[in-house]
């Protein structure tokens, strides 16, 4: 059985819920420009990309992907004023995390591991889970535990090391950096330019926001939108770290829900 | 080029913008229950495989979908208590409509098709356009026009005679019946329980709503969440189905917002 | 006593709620553009007339109306652009329909008609309904039961046979229609403007909605704002179509709550 | 031709409109208990008479009445935990309020007058008018000009000595004191249970408040939810306090809206 | 120990909540302007002032204050388009004032004190209290009562005498009048400008309310923003109110939360 | 003259804008728990402190505080279900800081920083801004700029070595740690308990977060609150950082907003 929830019928799925009890998966991503060489669904195909994998592992089920996600932020992601960009307000990307979480639990899940893709879901997500889980205890729901899992956390000290040789540039610069390019050179080849892949230094920001978000307020931001070169990127290192990330994450879930070991198998 | 508005890197988008003024579709869907024998996807994936069809030929572009819909209503799509349904609050589908609007209208884009593939959304999606069609007017952009398709008003009387021989049962009670199993035939085979059709008779509904929506509040609901059998459904009356819908949009939307002959040409 | 719970005083609404679990009706209206022949307050008075005559049969209240509704929509009410329709965003009146409920809820009422007099009101009174359910069941109160009631669902076949001989035209169109008209002839003939009946032929809408609603957008959009003609409206087909609805409404809600035959002596 | 605007066609209203520039009251009143002598809709019904005889002298015309008001006081009212009161939460109240305005804006309505019935209201209007003049200087609507008017407001000292010849409860005490009794007793006699006039001392309440509102938390609140005697009230001072109030606030609007002379006719 | 919440580590105020069970103030003020003479933070510093004193005299603590208060208005305060005065929306004050009551009750506090020092803030704190118990008693908490204080209710008949022996002109009027001048030159005498007392004679509002609040839509407002003289102020009269108000609210919260006679011997 | 705005008079205020243009800081801060020798306020009190100090050295002012911020979690803060800490839900933060800097401009501010003491407040300050932003624009009041700055951004790589000579350990464990107990050493000596200054090792945990936040749920969480020792924290590493962290943002502030050169004087 397709570890898609959407591609199941209801009574399938119905069944599945009241006799495995199992995890599900929920990708909050993002809309995104990723520079001149990565389609704008990056955030949203690589988490959905892993928790297919975890899940086949474990028995879990992966619901439909949350697309939308929080704005852009010129330090973490470009800024929301690059064209192509679609982001919601934080009001309607917390109602819907909320609403999904709490829709799963009437179903009887307990268990959900919402797949962050894009860092500035981060708070937002914090908040959908707290908004649902104290309306669910109203209902008298409190048996219920949720992950927020940013997948590029699982990365190791050697994983670090084998990607970025010359060094680690913090997650925030990563943004269409080297391992989101890897990863999609990876998983969905076709779908990056690998003739156009920046060479640029790492963006200089200063420590500090300026708002409005505006190329002129942000003369440091690269104009291509992409805040690091990913010339060094490859589909082999794509997949060290895709396995990578499947195997903690796996490990993870596994431990925190006190599954009985089936990630071994994976 | 791809006409998925997300395969593409941003600066590939933004030239399309610039330079075509294109027509976005985005599909308002649904996960939502469709009996026994169709998946959960089918009010996303019904409407968004016809507009890149259309797309195709009129040189649009497919924005990513809202997948998650409003509330399902028992006399229309069997009821929200159905376990695998998942809604939102009618604030936050209306929101995240109002969102995808304006940063459409951002971008550039001045011309818009929300496919919408469940009848519940339909006034969620008029509240989210009359939000941000009130945003942008603030903000300058009032050239902006907006369409709103559900697809299946495009069935001609020459197709309702063909699909339904017998008799058309109404849109409502068409809920997971014999139009949408034969799309998904046609469409998405591998996803159809072909062995497990519905062929009871239709609901037989009192002219009234009752809530709370529960299996007990409703007892001529049919407890396999399908309104209607569809055992007259096939994946030739799906292709007659979509080729109409494909066509007829194609026109409509080639006239509304004025474009050069080009549906002629699909 | 009247059966208007508004011009009760307190203690006798009071004493009639706990000697009696009455039900209560509250019309959801509109305030809304009739055409050049009616008064804009049809949407609110006829539900509201309708509602009291079942209620002096059945033993139960009325409360005061929710007069404004939902934006009016072109293929069903010729659109929210027309002057002198006062509509509520969709919050609003959600908002006040939850909190109608839940305050008669406090009183002790536990069964509730909606009257809808508004076709745009159907999902803001589901999802009013659905907020007030949930805010109610986690008060502890989960014995509530609420019907919502567009009166114009109970026209029978004779009925709609006897006053459109010609044909019905969808109820869509019957916005100032035939149907609307003889209820005002019949209830309040001094609000209507007898020697100004439409007599154009129906709206020729195409299938599909187009935003933002102008008249420019709806080139064929009636210019008085009346959908169909209405020349072959009556009292006396108001007369009809008023006795079937209360008759009707009077059964189902007599059956709905289980009452105690009360309707048959109305 | 009547004042009241929801009587009137669109046709008729618009005309009326665009060549008069007319003054329009709007009613914010409640339903709230009055005690056990008058009926719910006291602070509704006076101010909608009083607003429509200054609309006869002035030529202004009276739009539908928002019901329901903000939730009831204690030391004002009685308090929202008495059976039989319908109030909205702040946020739908609110919003209520500023779409009404903003409609009537919509229609080139520019003076309107809202006609407070319930004291609790005072702030929540405030509120829903800065609301909607923010969202109207966006749209560059900037001429319009709004009066809030709490009619019990227009008592003249003489006034006050002829109706409460023993001294001035307070205007908060005067909750379905003498002023409202005398009132109904004026205008709607039918409604009034003369035989139930409250004839305890005025309520003797702390100077604060306290939450929640319920009987065990306030000894001092009087149990039939009125807050002072009544059995000096009388049609006679009703007649004398509703001329005051019609003659002081034609006057009041004529002078601040710079009508031409109107009100002395009336 | 101090009484200031906010200068204890979590440790101690835990201590302290569960030994104790104290009472917590909680002031609303504003950030207005008061005139020339005086800061715009009055009506935060005093209430706080107040409380504090009663806190230390009665074993209660003090919790940060709601610095910012609902839109000053005119006819109390001079109006939210004096620059200076920072007001929030409605929604958002309601909502930090249920959000501060709702955590304090998680932290295990029952007993709380809302110290209104800003007129305008009334019903929205009625309206964040009513919210904040909605949601407690659905998590099962109903054993919290808080109080509201506009601190100037306690005023005597005996200190309106002496502080106003020519006449009270009304507590509306008295922003930035004699009263709070007295009180900050009683309590922070190096914030007032002593020689720039408004001197002017009260305003002569009208017995309405104009929108927007406007220079030109209220001539009679003075200019300074202040309504009435201040020039009978002195430290000596605010520390005749001080001590009253201290001493009043005092006896008062130990009454109503039944507090063990430890009022006297503050 | 004070450089904190509300011991202001508006006069003096309003001169003050008009005349200089001047910068205003606004802190956005929170009410937590910060361990046993910490006191609750440290979040607000800190960056108003730097604030305060820059503003005297460039000319700005500094407004009030927003005292209560975003739900503090495990891994940056120690969680939001520890007692004493007061946070807000995301919708009434992010409309407060709306709020204020829609104020302020409406005062005529066009240079904002938000000093930002409260990591977990980060992405609630950009939504508050965009939305400012966005009301503002729709005004016509396009030219403001907005800062926000998390002082410990400002953390050279010298200042670095010399305060954790033994390594740092990530902004996020430094809740409660050497930086914010020696900037309280030197900022508020007072209240600091130097004699339970936590000395557990750095809290482990792991990469990815669980909800609800629980001690049950976060078995790594050290139960005093604070995530890594603080034994080797003084005033003089505190007057050290203090010092930079001055210097640094009057440098930025300067730079960004291109003020006069006058930081150099500080």
């Amino acid at each position: 059985m397709t570890v898609r929830m959407t591609e199941l019928s209801w009574t399938d799925y119905d069944r599945k819920v009241r006799d495995e009890n199992p995890v599900v998966f929920v990708t909050v991503g993002s809309h995104e420009q990723h520079g001149p060489h990565l389609p704008m669904c990056c955030d949203e195909v690589i988490p959905t990309a892993i928790a297919e994998k975890v899940a086949e592992r474990i028995g879990a089920l992966v619901a439909p992907s949350i697309v939308f996600g929080y704005k852009s932020q010129v330090r973490s992601g470009g800024g929301n004023h690059i064209p192509g960009t679609i982001s919601l307000d934080a009001a309607n990307l917390i109602g819907t995390i909320k609403d999904v979480i709490c829709e799963l639990a009437r179903h009887g899940i307990r268990r959900v591991v919402l797949m962050d893709g894009h860092y500035e879901n981060t708070m937002m997500i914090a908040e959908g889970v707290d908004l649902a889980l104290r309306d669910l205890r109203r209902d008298g729901i409190t048996e219920i535990k949720i992950m927020r899992i940013g997948y590029y956390e699982f990365t190791s000290p050697d994983a670090e090391k084998a990607v970025w040789p010359d060094g680690f540039p913090t997650w925030a610069l990563e943004h269409a950096g080297v391992m989101e390019t890897s990863l999609m050179m990876h998983l969905y080849p076709e779908l990056v330019h690998a003739d156009r892949l920046p060479s640029h230094p790492p963006a200089d920001f200063p420590p500090y926001d300026v708002f409005p978000m505006t190329w002129e307020n942000w003369p440091s931001l690269p104009k291509d939108g992409a805040l690091v070169a990913s010339t060094t990127a490859s589909a082999a290192k794509g997949k060290l770290l895709f396995d990578e990330y499947v195997q903690g994450i796996a490990k993870a879930v596994t431990a925190e829900f006190g599954l009985k070991g089936t990630a071994q198998g994976g």
